[in-house]
C-alpha cells in the first residue's frame, strides 16, 4: 500500500469510495436494476458510495434502514444533526407548511425571530445574517462580499479545501479533483501536519509564514488581495486541528494585509466540536461566518453571518435576494433545530461522546499494535483516523478497506485528506451511547481483518 | 412622467417599489418595531416591497392574509404555483420528513422515480436531469457546464436579464442595477420590442443579427465563445413574447457558432405559459434548461435538463454533488406539484385563465382611452402591461402607480423591463374566476384614478 502523487491526482478524479458497476459485487438484481435507472436519468455527474450501494428507505435518530429493515448505523451524515427523522423539526414543518411560505420581500416574523435567536450565538460584532439555501451560495455569497468590500480578487484557501460547487465556490476546491481547475487568483497553503510536524508553536508559524507569502505573491503578480476562507476544522484537508489558535494567527496576517478573514462554518458550524462554532477553539474572530449543513436538519437553508459595517458596504451597492432564501418553512426546521440542540445539550454531549469515541479509537488502534494508525485525533463528533503504510506515508488502500469493511458491518464513514487516508467520522449528534459501542466493536473486527 | 436613462440607472439601484422608512407612510407602530428590529439583524443586503409592506401571517389558494385578516390578492407569486399552503405539498413533505431525507450518494427511490417524470415532460434527447437547490444554482451550473464542454468563456444574455445571485448568475443578470458588474466576457443583445417595433419577421431578423454580431465580436477580442443563455418568456426585459420563433432562431445562429443554448425556464416552467415549457412557444430544443421557483411550490429544489451526450462531456472530468439536491424530501415536495399540475388541469387553466385575464386588461385600458397602456401581452398567466407617456416613451411613474394603487386595494403585482415601465401579473396558477373579476376591478378604479 504505497502511495504516489501520481495515483492520488487518479484516485481524486474518481472520488474514493464510488460505485464502479464493472466492479460491483453482491448487489441483488432489483438494486442492480435501480441503479442501471438511475444512471440513465441522472447521468455522469452523480456517485453513488460504496462498492455495494446503500439503498435507503427509512432512518431514525442516527439510524438508516434498507427495504429489508437491516439498521446501518450512520456515521457519517452531519446534515441531520438532530437525528434523522427528527419529529420536532418534521412537526415545525408541516405546520408551517399550512401556515403561510413565502419571500423576505413582505414583513415576516419567523425570520426576524430566528436571526436575532441566531446571531445572539456569535461574538460581537458579528451581528447580522443574510440567508441562502445551500453552503455553496453562502460560500459564494462571502467571496462576493470579500471581493466587493475590498475590491480584490485574490483568495486564500487550504491545498485541499472543498467549499462548494458554484463556479466560483468550486474554483476555490481543490478536492474536487484535477478536473476542477484552481485559477490564478486562487492560492494554496498546507495545513499544519499533526502526524509528520512541525507541532505546536512552529506549526502556526509555519501556516502564518505561507500566508504572508502568498499575500507577497499576489502582490508581485498584481492580483489585488480579496482575502482567506478556512474550513474551521480543515475537514477536506484530513481534520487538521492543531496546533490551537493557528488560524486567528493566520486571520491577523490576512487583516493586516487588508483581507478578510471567512470562517467556513458549514462542517463544524452548530456544535458539531462541542462549542457552537469550528473558529472558538482558536480563540479567532473571523470577519464573516459562512453555515449550512446541518442547519435545517436537512431542510435547505444557510447563512452568511457578519457585521452590520461589511453588510452596509455591501449592500449599499448590491441588493440580494434570494427567492428560497430565509423563507418561513426553512426557518421553521432551523428554529427546531437549535430548540432542539438546546433542549437536549448536545453541545455537551457531542463533547462527551467524542471522547469517548477518541478514546476507544485509540485504545483499538493501540492494542492492534501494527503501526497504521499514526494518529486519533477529533473535536466533538468530529473525529479523523490516520492511515500510514510502514514507512510512515499515507495508506489510502487502509483506509478505504476500513470503510468498505464498516460498510459491510452496516457502520457508515468515510475517507477524506489529500491523500484520501484518514477515515471521516461524523455522525449525527444524537449518537448514543449504543452507537458509540457498536462503532467501536465494528471498529475493532475491522482493524483485527486488516491486520491479518 | 418624463424618463431618461440617469435616473432610469439611478431607480434600478435603489430596486422599483422598495420599501424606504423616510418615506413609510401608514405603518401602525407594530410594524414600525418589527422593520426596525429586521433592519438591525437583516442588514441591508436586504429589501422590502411597497412604500407600506405586507405583513403576511398566513396564506392559502391565491391568497395572503395579515394579522388582522385582511387579504391580499396574490397576482404576483410564481413560486406557489399550485397554490399557498397546498395541502397535497404539506402532506407529502411531512410524510417524507418523517421517513427518510438523505443525499444522492445512497441509493434512493425518489429521486430517480421522479427524474424520470420530469425529463418524460421534455423532447428527445434532453432527457437527464441534474439537480439543485434554487435557480441561480442550477443555472450557475448550466453555465459551467456550458463553458466546460465548449472550451468557451463568453456568454450573450438580453440587455437587462436576470439569471440569478451567485458570483457567476449575478455577472449575467445586469438587471441586478449598476452595482453589479458585468465583466467583458458578457455580451448583451436587445429584446425584440413589440410596441416600438420592428415586429414580426424583422424582429426575429435583427435579434438573430445581435447574435452574430456579439459572437464575431468575442471573436475579435479572443473570447472564446460558450453559448448564450434566456429566460424563454424575458421577464426582467419587461415579458417579451413576440414574434413566435426569435429564440429558436438565435439558438441556431449560437449552435452554428460552437456555442450551447439554454433555456432559462426557472420562470415560464411547469405550466405558467399554459404548456410545461416556455420553449415549446418557439419551437425551440434547447441544449439545456433550467428549472427552479415553482418547481416544489416553496420547497428549494431546482434542476438542469440535458442530453446524455451533454452530461457525459461534463461528468467525466467533473463530479457534480449538492448536499441539498435532489433530497427526498425536496422531490417529494416536487412529485406532488407535478400531480397538481396534472391533476387539477393548471396547463390548460393557466392559458384560460390567462385569456381572460389579458382581454379584461385590454378592455379597461382601452375604455380609460387615455393611451397610457401601449399594450397589454401574455402567456398564460404571465401578464405584462406596458405604460409610456404622452410622446410613447417608457413610463415608469405610471407602472409604478398602478402597483402602488392595487396594494392600496390589497391586490400584490411588481413592475419589470429595463424601464420599470411594464406591469408583471404573474399570479399562482390555482388563481380562479374570483380571483381574476377581482383583480380586474381593482385595476379598472386604479386605472380611473390614474387617469383623473
Amino acid at each position: 500500500m504505497t502511495q504516489d502523487a501520481g495515483s492520488a491526482e487518479k484516485r481524486r478524479s474518481i472520488m474514493v469510495n464510488a460505485y464502479d458497476g464493472a466492479a460491483a459485487t453482491g448487489l441483488g438484481a432489483a438494486d442492480r436494476e435501480l441503479i442501471a435507472r438511475r444512471e440513465r436519468v441522472l447521468g455522469r455527474p452523480y456517485r453513488l458510495f460504496y462498492r455495494e450501494p446503500v439503498h435507503a428507505v427509512r432512518a431514525a435518530g442516527a439510524h438508516l434502514f434498507d427495504a429489508s429493515g437491516a439498521d446501518f448505523l450512520d456515521a457519517y451524515n452531519n446534515v441531520p444533526a438532530v437525528g434523522h427523522s427528527n419529529p420536532r423539526v418534521q412537526a415545525a414543518v408541516a405546520a408551517q407548511l399550512g401556515t403561510l411560505n413565502t419571500h423576505t420581500r413582505y414583513l415576516t416574523d419567523g425570520v426576524i425571530d430566528y436571526a436575532e435567536r441566531l446571531t445572539a450565538l456569535f461574538p460581537a460584532p458579528l451581528s447580522q445574517a443574510v440567508f441562502a439555501c445551500t453552503g455553496s451560495e453562502a460560500v459564494d455569497l462571502a467571496l462576493r462580499i470579500a471581493r466587493r468590500v475590498t475590491g480584490g480578487e485574490g483568495i486564500i484557501i487550504t491545498r485541499n479545501a472543498y467549499h462548494g460547487t458554484t463556479s466560483a465556490a468550486a474554483a476555490i476546491s481543490p478536492s474536487l479533483g484535477p478536473g476542477n481547475e484552481i485559477p490564478e487568483t486562487v492560492a494554496l497553503v498546507d495545513a499544519p501536519d499533526s502526524v509528520r510536524g512541525p507541532g505546536g508553536d512552529a506549526a502556526g508559524a509555519a501556516f502564518a509564514q505561507q500566508v504572508e507569502a502568498a499575500i507577497a505573491d499576489f502582490a508581485a503578480r498584481g492580483i489585488p488581495f480579496a482575502g482567506m476562507i478556512v474550513d474551521s476544522v480543515l475537514s477536506s484537508d484530513g481534520l487538521r486541528l492543531a496546533p490551537l489558535g493557528f488560524l486567528a494567527r493566520a486571520a491577523e496576517v490576512v487583516r493586516a494585509a487588508g483581507g478578510l478573514y471567512i470562517a467556513d462554518e458549514v462542517q463544524p458550524g452548530f456544535g458539531r466540536t462541542g462549542s457552537w462554532w469550528g473558529f472558538e477553539r482558536h480563540g479567532l474572530l473571523p470577519d464573516l461566518a459562512v453555515l449550512g449543513k446541518p442547519m435545517g436538519n436537512g431542510i435547505p437553508i444557510s447563512a452568511v453571518i457578519g457585521s452590520p459595517e461589511l453588510f452596509d458596504r455591501f449592500g449599499a451597492e448590491v441588493r440580494y435576494f434570494n427567492t428560497f432564501g430565509g423563507n418561513p418553512v426553512s426557518v421553521a426546521a432551523a428554529n427546531a433545530v437549535l430548540d432542539e440542540i438546546e433542549e437536549r445539550g448536545l453541545l455537551a454531549h457531542a463533547e462527551r461522546a467524542g471522547e469517548r469515541l477518541a478514546s476507544g479509537l485509540r485504545e483499538i488502534a493501540s492494542s492492534a499494535g501494527d503501526g497504521r494508525v499514526a494518529e486519533v485525533r477529533g473535536a466533538g463528533l468530529f473525529l479523523g483516523v490516520e492511515y500510514v503504510d510502514a514507512a510512515g506515508a499515507p495508506d489510502p488502500a487502509a483506509a478505504l478497506a476500513v470503510v468498505t469493511g464498516l460498510r459491510e458491518r452496516r457502520i457508515l464513514v468515510s475517507a477524506s485528506g489529500t491523500f484520501e487516508n484518514v477515515l471521516k467520522i461524523r455522525p449525527p449528534l444524537v449518537f448514543d451511547d449504543a452507537d458509540t459501542e457498536r462503532f467501536l466493536d465494528g471498529f475493532a473486527a475491522v482493524s483485527a481483518d486488516l491486520g491479518g
